[in-house]
């Protein structure tokens, strides 16, 4: 490989599984042709950065820059690029790159190619070693996989959509969800906040499943109907064979039965958490409605674009925390407590 | 409820969830209105039989005569019938009667109405006590679950049609498998035999999923293309991402990752087998391809003459053997062993 033009940009990263994130600074290519070279205003930080900073899935090459929920201005363009300009606000989500010829590519479904490129965590292309996230002042994507922003939504609000978002939306699209159904959303962290916002959006009667009744005011507050103590069998009972679609966000493997129990005639259950152990789910609830039980992994581009500009039409964003980026392992820690309404957001103004 | 005029048949029943089936007489309504009097030829041994008669589901009411999958003679008609004649050839499967008034109803989908009389094991709304299958002379149902029997079949050998063809064909044709499409069939006994002979006549590339290779030469036969053995690796990788549908027919608590990693993007992984402990799946194979695990449950009144109709044209059958109604008990056991290709045959001029 010919070594790439490159530049240096801060950013910080761990550089073992045991290690703090810290300082450092890293390596970005020069635009290519078609490439669009980006500064960084606003980095989400989702449950995967922290997994992969402590190579809980066992892929993680060190240092590990996290980052995948990307929203910055346009500093320069390559001579082909044709959709984005100097100045332009983007965004960068959970993928940089993919194979662009596979029927899923085609399908604009490039979250299920198996050349997809992760924006962290896979291996670059251009520079050799592990891709290298977006907690950092800046990157370099391609211009296919850059989004467009609309202007009216908050950027920092608007970062979380890039993973939570597009991974809420698109099952809730897929199974195309709307006016006149009954939708169950599942815990009511980052991914389930944006579930009960898009759902609600889309015109459906919205319940939020929760353990926690200290919950229940704010999920009604972000556009639940209603909610369902998950803990109370009465209140279970009393939706039995009710909805039309369930969508899970809780990454702990739970017994499905008792949402698929709720589904009407051929429900589904849909999941978008990935619990490292198996899920268990009787198969009587299944036979006797014809249920699903489904998986859902965030959105190919154009559905993904699709989202953003939804989110601008209807103005809906994420609710989030904003933090100093030094501030990233305290903000682990408390991301691991639940504790965050609902999702952290790194200034990287503060990354000097 | 006014004693309503009876008439008494033969039939083999159980007299507690240890006895073994012997010979008794049995009462059935004089045909009302709308009610067909069938003339029992010939009733398929389910495994469903079995599992009542042993009151292994726990809602047995004893004395407990099993069968469901009926062909009979039409012996007499009320004065309402309209689709029926002396003489006709028809079938009766798992259900005698539902509330016709309910979306499943109404969408012929009697299978998921709550009010859904089964052929056995509910309750008799007419003479009172459990409902009495088809292991006797004769039985009398309501004309609007009366199947139309095709007369170029061998009635014996269309018996099982009732039962596990409809089981296996519903969900076939739910999913819309067809021509160009990849198609697993997990299991050889009663229902996997009855999924390759449908997926195989409906167009599909069928691939038979078993433990083991002796069942290799009959799966060919039955019109399989290929034949995978499930314990080899191997075997199993080397189809990954492959399927549109496979059709899981084991009655077993098989760990379902296996399979479903076979399926392509949007493929789904169905049961019709109901194994009493919960089924386990990783969520990682269903997230990253947008997979489903879905039950169906036999199909509904419209769906059965379809298929019938389908069996007709296309000359399918069951495998079966043909036995006595006095070897039934003999052929339970060995149906627990797996030994019968493909389907026991209650002969019903045995039962004299």
């Amino acid at each position: 490989m010919p070594t790439p033009r490159a530049y240096s940009v801060k950013a910080y990263s761990a550089s073992s599984a045991k290690s703090p994130l810290a300082a450092t600074t890293i390596s970005r290519r020069e635009p290519g042709a078609t490439d669009v070279k980006i500064d960084i205003l606003y980095c989400g930080v989702c449950h995967s950065d922290l997994h992969f900073a402590r190579n809980e899935w066992n892929f993680t090459q060190y240092p590990a820059v996290p980052g995948h929920e990307i929203i910055g201005r346009v500093a320069a363009v390559g001579p082909g690029v044709k959709k984005f300009k100097t100045g332009d606000l983007v965004g960068v989500g959970c993928m940089v790159d993919s194979c662009r010829t596979c029927p899923d590519c085609q399908s604009g479904l490039e979250q299920f190619c198996s050349g997809m490129v992760m924006t962290y965590g896979s291996t670059d292309k251009h520079l050799g070693g592990g891709t290298l996230g977006g907690y950092a002042q800046g990157i370099v994507v391609t211009e296919d996989f850059v989004l467009r922003i609309p202007e009216n939504l908050s950027p920092a609000a608007v970062a979380p959509l890039l993973c939570a978002g597009i991974t809420t939306y698109s099952p809730l699209r897929h199974w195309k969800v709307g006016a006149g159904h009954k939708v169950g959303i599942v815990g009511l962290g980052g991914l389930g906040h944006m579930g009960v916002k898009f759902a609600r959006a889309l015109g459906a009667h919205v319940v939020l499943f929760t353990t926690s009744p200290g919950k229940t005011a704010d999920a009604l507050r972000l556009g639940a109907h209603e909610v369902v103590i998950s803990k109370d069998d009465a209140q279970m009972a009393a939706h039995a064979g009710s909805f039309d679609f369930i969508l899970n966000t809780v990454s702990a493997a739970l017994d499905l039965s008792p949402y698929a129990n709720l589904l009407k005639r051929d429900g589904n259950l849909v999941l978008v958490g990935a619990p490292e152990k198996p899920l268990s789910v009787a198969a009587f609830p299944l036979l006797f409605r014809r249920r699903s039980v489904s998986g859902s992994l965030i959105g190919g581009l154009p559905e993904t674009q699709e989202m953003l500009d939804f989110c601008g039409r209807q103005g809906i964003t994420s609710d989030i925390e904003v933090i100093r980026m030094d501030q990233i392992n305290e903000a682990y820690e408390r991301m691991l407590k639940s504790d965050v309404k609902y999702r952290f957001v790194i200034d990287m103004a503060s990354l000097k």
